[in-house]
């Protein structure tokens, strides 16, 4: 509280209000009003430009073997406050952050009990916040959640775009459906994983986006998952009343307590207009700022890496055919035979550098380099990788030098197996091996089911892990893109060394039989809410079958769509994931993947509908040049912009990488064009995209004379 | 194998024998029979000089998930050899162990997996061992074992001496019954405890003592407990069979196996005088020789500490009472004020340091000086304890400049209220920080119920934390006394600086309740078989009263059973555990404290019956001076040794501390004598012992004529 008060702008303390209290947001479209019920139940609504959001909703929580605090609440004190500040992110996709709010903090005390509670909401332009506050008090010091009862009540039957609630993945394909037919899509959009538990046949992840027929645009999810199970929502369909469900540990509890103590924030952003739900800061907003001092070792990357030919089974991570068990520290491998497939070997890593060198990558990422890939999955093996010991043709002092000779960083990868207990055991090691060779970012990753046995991957125990991994990585100045781990909740504010996730269906799953051509168009409104994904686009050959004749998947998504990803889908960290022999084939299209920034001073959402398309342009970091991207869903679709972002002072150079006119995402996905126009903040574009296409813009600034030999746009 | 065939002395192979298979122990007292049933169910059976000790009783396990190794065996292959070496252990109770055994090897084809199952028995003159090998092959790599179904068939009623079958606790009293009488006895008998799940109504813990009618004493237990669950045995009160019931863990799996794998070896002592079982050092036997190459850091300790008066309740272990809860690194202990009954303080720790100095002994133990005790349990507290930050009123640098000063080395204590993740985060920090201050040696604690929750202190996942932490201790030279952690196994013999556990109840409970006045007479025969226990004796103030007046406990044991257990309960970890105050209202008696040895070159079992009476003679090590110690059961009884262990050449001073006339534990403990004697090898005691009661015996070697004015005994 006291960090708040000192940059308070308005202060109005209100003792012993038992009357509704409203909240209005800084620009007032937005009001949340908050009263109890006469059986002291804490109630909120949320109205946007007078059409209702949330109907009136119940805030409370289910203890287990204490009382209850659902209800008998008296309102014992209230607070309103504004908050106003601009911060500057480490990396993201603008460089100042504007948070500012309206803030009502409601003190409850429980009859009988005695306890207190604490509601605090806070109103920003792009939507709402509320937390419960549980602080440090006599008559509750230590307590269990068997789960929190925030509603969530719909005006309607809204149209969501949701994947089925889970406590161990999020790597599913996005359902749109009204909310009415959850139940009935449920069984059909569980997809096969190889980890997973779902809960309901109404329960749905976060960040969740939904669409009512009356124009808004609206968003739950959390921020700030800290030390708390993660949210699901479950949805009672008669009422369309969403209700949070907790994700239990391997006794069934949600969540352990010790006051003082806060819940995350509960999200609801809404807007009768979706870019800004997409330009929305507020995630981040409710985290704490950067508890790292020194953050000038953190760095946006771009990078390739051994691994779209595993995914594809082109070659493998293992090393040898020879054990049916590894053993580690017994198993020989230096007395293996190797097999043919082996990709992390260090001629094969030296020409992945080569190309990152050649091409201007910062740098190269390696999987399948240490001992236990042979037995690594499905054996709920505890003792499953060391993180220190290579494959015997796995050079890491010949390796790091060369790539130190060449400029590129290499980036370690911990496949955890989620064996967490020996991940945890060898972390320390682990990053003092990635110092001492020079690594500065790890991938890591936690396939299947998690050990300890019985827990999950987002209770609250898992939860505490993958930032545990976090901050020390923080304290060996290491970056971490974390895979399978909880979907970010804005985390990495405070600790920006979590450069990315992966916590949705990645490409990867374009190689495991296809996604839906219109993913992406979805991915921004859910999955990045919280955070950056590491989505690994840049697929340019998307007929799988030629990489491996034994694997018929292909890729739904045109190539200019791959191109435009790395706009479209924001992160500090950018694969290239394809081939270098597949780039080779393309190297003017694949100069766009050459070309585009991974940080940026200014981002401008220029269209935007979930699940049809999204268009957007940014101005890359301390530079400027601009890019724009266009991903499609599945009709063809006209997109038409204006470039009055650009400076009014400058002409540019435009490079368009779209679709060709007979491209499409199945049929004839490769189909690109490449053009060039000269073009200032007066120009227009109407550009066609495929069914599953899209277009990238390259904008560099230029001489007069140098542009104008090209036509004007 | 390779090790065993370079000691053999005599190497039999018998290729595709499918009859009866025999082995004898070397000195032909126990023979063992091996042979298949109809349908492959394999079956051994134990004679001891021509009485069953074992009836024909099955072995094999249920896997999960794929067909069980119980029947459809065929022999492939069987080996017999012979193995005879003599080992000195680290610290001990002798200075040589002979390890002498005949080995029968059976190599198992199951027909239809063909899978390879090996069962190694080796037949010591004191029993027999035996255990599954699951050798690498093609048809078995990863397997779950779902319960393994070991067979130990009695050959009528015995009589008991046993504790519930529990997965989390072995703080029991032992239970003397007929094998029939288990079952109505069990809920009786399962006591209160902070944390405990028993299982079954006829489920008993190992090692178990049993004598049978016709004067055979056996006992089960389990030897070289390493990445496998604790074994219990489950009767049969029909047909007295025992059965294995493994420890499971959160999901009801027992254990995860990877080949080349091994159970550990099930052990089965028999002989017809209690006294070799006391003496058998077939379990250390059955564990690998040491890992640790210098050994010369391990030294047996004896030690006093600020522990007694937390455990009467005189004293607390935490410091403030201010806190109804405390977040480390958040909680301000600096400004919080002290209760009066915080121990662990500067000033008072001095005191114990001086009396440790001023009494020769070697360390002091200090808990409570690390902040988190305020709720430090019951809270199922994640992150309870970081055992690097001392209370305010502890000043680490100041008592450990004070101890070294003293020449008294001091004993770190880290509990981990079961914390196990906490606890092994901090286990590096926790160490080095011990190193740092000069302590050699740690008392660990797991005092409720396990983190990860769902998981117990028995099964694979635990016995994999106590070694973890045990192995990370010999790499920074530290000795471990874990309390609360799973029976020891003979682990000792492989990492020896494992110096002591507890998993019994110890003198502790003399303080919660008491014990029964027997107990001590059937540990040796229990819980020592395994290893050493940190039993904590030496207690002169029974009335526990005296030191808190709100605890009304009694001791059951007089003041001369207090002193025998410095012999009768071996342990290379000693502790005087009542307060320096109470040892100087008696500074006669204490003198047996100060003189007896705690490292021995030879120990001789005298008289021995479990539940009854245990009389031993111990000769200290690389010294002269022997010391005797009998505790004595219920009944009163008149203990008749001869000295016959004695130099032959030499004349000693025999100084007996024993319960006077009246002594009795409960109505008059502090009754004793001190008498001195000359003695030599030709003397006889015949020394009554109360009930509850027993004596011991200093002998000192002296001059004749220092002797001469002593009465002859």
């Amino acid at each position: 509280m006291k960090k708040f008060i000192l940059f308070s702008l308005i202060w109005i303390a209100v003792i012993n209000i038992s009357i509704a209290q409203k909240l209005l947001s800084p620009d007032e479209n937005l009001e949340m009003e908050f009263s109890l019920q006469a059986d002291g139940t804490p109630v909120y609504s949320l109205n946007y430009k007078d059409k209702k959001v949330i109907e009136p909703s119940k805030l409370g929580l289910d203890l287990k073997e204490e009382e209850d605090l659902l209800k008998h609440f008296s309102i014992a004190n209230t607070e309103e406050s504004t908050f106003d500040e601009t911060w500057e992110p480490v990396w993201g996709e603008v460089n100042e952050i504007r948070n500012h709010y309206n803030e009502l903090e409601v003190e409850l005390v429980q009859e009988g009990t005695e306890r207190i509670l604490i509601l605090r909401f806070r109103l920003f332009n792009d939507g709402l916040g509320f937390r419960y506050e549980f602080p440090s008090q006599e008559n509750l010091g230590h307590f269990v959640v068997k789960d929190e009862r925030s509603e969530f009540a719909m005006t309607g039957n809204h149209t969501a775009f949701w994947i089925p609630g889970d406590y161990d993945t999020q790597e599913y394909d996005y359902v749109e459906s009204r909310l009415s037919d959850i139940r009935s899509q449920m069984e059909k959009s569980i997809t096969a994983n190889v980890s997973q538990t779902s809960f309901s046949p109404t329960g749905v992840q976060t960040s969740l986006m939904m669409k009512t027929d009356d124009g808004l645009y609206i968003n739950l999810h959390e921020a700030a998952l800290i030390d708390y199970s993660t949210m699901h929502l479950d949805l009672d369909d008669e009422n369309m009343v969403f209700t949070s469900w907790l994700t239990p540990d391997a006794n069934g509890d949600k969540a352990f307590m010790i006051t003082p103590a806060q819940t995350p924030w509960r999200t609801i952003m809404v807007s009768d207009d979706a870019r800004d739900i997409l330009a929305s800061k507020m995630t981040y907003n409710l985290n704490e700022p950067s508890k790292i001092d020194d953050t000038s070792w953190i760095e946006p990357m771009k990078y390739v890496g051994v691994w779209w030919e595993m995914i594809t089974g082109k070659s493998s991570w293992h090393y040898t055919d020879e054990f049916k068990a590894v053993k580690l520290g017994e198993t020989d491998f230096e007395a293996a035979e190797a097999n043919d497939t082996h990709a992390a070997n260090t001629k094969h890593v030296k020409e992945y550098i080569d190309f990152a060198a050649e091409h201007g990558f910062d740098g190269v990422l390696v999987e399948g380099w240490n001992v236990g890939w042979e037995d690594w999955f499905g054996h709920s093996k505890d003792y499953v990788f060391d993180f220190v010991t290579p494959y015997p043709d796995f050079d890491v002092k010949e390796i790091q030098d060369y790539a130190e000779s060449k400029g590129v960083e290499m980036i370690m990868h911990h496949e955890t197996s989620s064996s967490v207990r020996n991940y945890e055991r060898h972390l320390d090691t682990a990053y003092q091996f990635m110092k001492k060779y020079g690594y500065d970012a790890v991938k890591s990753g936690y396939v299947g089911d998690i050990l300890p046995r019985g827990e999950n991957h987002y209770n609250q125990w898992m939860v505490d892990h993958y930032l545990y991994a976090i901050k020390k990585a923080a304290d060996y100045k290491i970056m971490v893109n974390a895979h399978e781990a909880v979907r970010p909740t804005g985390v990495a504010r405070t600790w920006p060394n979590l450069i990315a996730n992966e916590s949705a269906r990645g490409t990867e799953y374009q190689a495991f039989g296809g996604s839906k051509p219109n993913h992406v168009t979805v991915l921004p409104f859910t999955r990045l809410i919280g955070g950056p994904m590491d989505y690994t686009p840049g697929i340019f050959e998307m007929d799988i079958s030629k990489l491996n004749p034994n694997n018929n998947s292909h890729l739904n998504s045109t190539l200019a769509n791959q191109l435009a990803l790395y706009v479209t889908m924001y992160s500090p960290l950018q694969m290239a994931a394809d081939l270098p022999e597949n780039y080779m084939k393309f190297p003017d299209a694949f100069q766009f993947i050459k070309d585009v920034a991974i940080d940026w001073d200014e981002s401008i959402y220029l269209e935007a509908e979930p699940g049809d398309y999204i268009t957007v342009a940014r101005k890359e970091k301390n530079g400027n040049d601009w890019f724009v991207g266009n991903v499609n869903g599945n009709e063809v679709r006209t997109s038409n912009i204006k470039f009055d972002f650009l400076d009014k002072e400058k002409t540019y150079i435009a490079t368009i990488y779209s679709d060709a006119s007979d491209a499409h995402y199945k049929n004839n996905p490769q189909a690109y064009e490449i053009k060039k126009y000269r073009v200032n903040s007066k120009s227009k574009l109407s550009q066609k995209s495929a069914s599953g296409g899209g277009y990238a813009i390259s904008i560099m600034e230029a001489d007069r004379s140098e542009a104008k030999s090209l036509k004007k746009l």
